[in-house]
């Protein structure tokens, strides 16, 4: 059985955010399956990690930025802003859905897992998500 | 239900590829679902992104070239030439496979997102995907 | 139809480990579906990669902690050790999943492919996956 749903999730800044919450409440699940979940946006990603420690984000953010530096001189892509190429390969490299299991009608994360919207612009306007159970 | 597809793409040169057409050609899409694309090779991955500016799949080429560069002196696995080990290095990084919803009998993308193969290799054969879709 | 099984993996020493054969042994395939693997820890991933040579292995220590050093001064998320935030980026590189296809009640596996438990930290305890077979 399939169940599917497109939500919009509010505006967030640039940076690594808990979403875990807006994924729980948009579906009753069922017993045992798997929950997908699918970013309909080329610069900003779904990633899963630690869910406890905000530090864990901050540093994401640093190291993100130095994987994929901005205003590198062979960047071609640049006529939406200095943030947009780096956007895009970002996205590849975190990617663009998560998967997770479930069991007993619930996500069987780990204690510590959390999923993340990776938001790579400065100034994003809302994310799509889709979200699809099948069981 | 599973419906399930094994396909040659052509030979692609090196580089970053739309082939998100070769996907919407091969299967029947249900109502609702999931497909699910895999590539059956280490050395090229697959990604989604932006689909309309062929500047930022060039860009993809030097961003990843300088994300694991060739002949780094500490390769061990180099028999197969310089470009290989950093092949299969990028294919970890971009994954080996992406999942598309598929709602009201299309791919549920982005407007912006297309499905890449990513080709590492100099001088690759056709590489073999399988599309599974379930619904 | 879903199968799901949670596994408890041995303990691995930090590196790149082929899993394949546990996942083998865990389920009964059907004929047909898809099996995806979920590992339930965030300083640890899953990623599909050559099966061959165990040099390809070794060198993948070697370009991710080059790609994602130790000891960085911006790192803020120090407290469990200089192995612990690293190890938190590389698992949103490689990811917390796979998917497989099923094919003629056997994983569809390329020739040289073959799954990788990542482990990042020191010293870990054991990972526990979740297998989750849908057909």
């Amino acid at each position: 059985m399939i169940q599917q749903h497109e939500l919009v999730l509010p505006r967030f800044k640039r940076g690594y955010h808990l979403i875990t919450n807006y994924l729980n409440k948009a579906v009753t699940l069922p017993e045992q399956g798997i929950m997908h979940v699918f970013i309909k946006h080329t610069s900003a990603g779904l990633t899963i990690n630690e869910n406890a420690d905000p530090s864990v984000r901050a540093d994401y953010e640093q190291v993100f930025n130095r994987l994929v530096p901005e205003n590198e001189p062979y960047y071609t892509h640049t006529a939406e802003g200095s943030d947009d190429m780096p956007a895009h390969i970002k996205a590849t490299l975190v990617g663009s859905s998560v998967q997770i299991p479930i069991t007993n009608y619930r996500l069987n994360l780990g204690v510590w897992q959390g999923v993340y919207l990776c938001e790579f612009r400065n100034n994003a306007t809302s994310r799509k998500i889709v979200i699809t159970v099948y069981s």
